[in-house]
């Protein structure tokens, strides 16, 4: 078998998990039960598994199913990393996803096939990240920063209901900048992803209304 | 061996070369000198090579290389296709990325390892393409026209000297509709990429001034 394996390389796929809390943009990262890197932080990945997965993206969600027992309905591809020095099994390649969990189901995700889960704050990690992961972590950031720049809400950030300030304070947190509250209202008001509900928020001094995001809308398709 | 190939899904790389002519926005395809597809049209592609290939771009350098005898600096990612279906040899991942060239460069193409090359009109191939090559070439294209939408100037599609006249018939190419000159001069002042040159057209009754791009300038990382 030894004489085959360097004419296969081998095939990966990773996923950068985001969310917002108040302290900041997230990525969750696991810590590594397994050689190589093992007990070392990195974001969820794995080996792909042509006789069971149909595809790379199916092979992300399994290993995002088996590693943090999460199931996520659509994940956005962001890159691909390749080269012989990249990993130490070999000439290896990653296909980088992207996710956005709710900020109200980050206390889903739960360890399994892992050591532990921690939501790392993206502009200070607190860990040095295994393999190549911290540049990949920089590119679905820039991913994601960039489809909010372009006028794409993130509303798969959002809990259900939301007020129209959270949402602002939620692509605050993604760009790390403030923006303009009147060019924001302007921006919602042209946008079709928003549904204005007959609910107020509760136990606040001034209620603002709730809206929720129409259905079927994609971040990924934005 | 047949025992582990199944393990190990077949990477390729494809490329998508895209130019612009008087008659639209062209891709080139190759005919196939080998099975699976033999004598088909297809962007060129070929398998990833560990022992030679120091990554997934560089494998697709090679390849463009030995196919059709162009030498490209840079070439950007796009996509990957992947799956148990996609090629009659097996479980498949096909890294996709596209490159310009100019169209004074267009000639430069020449077959090499393929039965024949030809620029097709992406609006309308002419030909049935092998594989889901017809799915991943409207990936290509829309990566290209977003960004060109994005005010990112195709320069990568001029030859060395040009007018803003042809330049901006270029951009209506890759969008395939007109655009308002007036605005397109705006956006052209705003751009650091292009540099006014003391030279004017030739053989022409008016002759409109000549511009180059900036020296280092990016369409990739715009």
């Amino acid at each position: 078998m030894s004489d085959f394996r360097p004419l296969y390389p081998l095939v990966l796929v990773d996923t950068a998990l985001l969310s917002v809390d108040d302290e900041g943009l997230k990525v969750l990262l696991v810590r590594r039960a397994e050689e190589p890197a093992i007990r070392k932080w990195a974001m969820p990945g794995g080996i792909l598994r042509p006789h069971e997965d149909t595809s790379l993206e199916a092979a992300a969600r399994r290993i995002l199913r088996d590693k943090i027992s999460v199931e996520l309905p659509h994940l956005e591809e962001v890159c691909t990393a390749s080269g012989p020095d990249r990993d130490p099994r070999g000439w290896s390649i990653s296909v980088l996803f992207f996710a956005l969990l709710p900020r109200d189901q980050v206390q889903a995700v739960v360890k399994s096939k892992v050591e532990a889960v921690e939501w790392a704050n993206v502009a200070n990690l607190g860990h040095r990240i295994a393999f190549d992961h911290e540049a990949l972590l920089e590119r679905a950031v820039g991913v994601l920063r960039d489809r909010v720049e372009r006028s794409v809400l993130p509303l798969h950030l959002m809990p259900e209901h939301f007020t129209l300030t959270q949402l602002q304070r939620t692509c605050e947190t993604v760009l790390g900048r403030p923006l303009d509250k009147s060019v924001f209202r302007r921006r919602l008001k042209r946008s079709s992803a928003l549904i204005e509900l007959d609910e107020f928020e509760r136990g606040v001094q001034r209620p603002a209304q709730l809206f929720r995001a129409t259905e079927g809308f994609s971040f990924f398709q934005g």
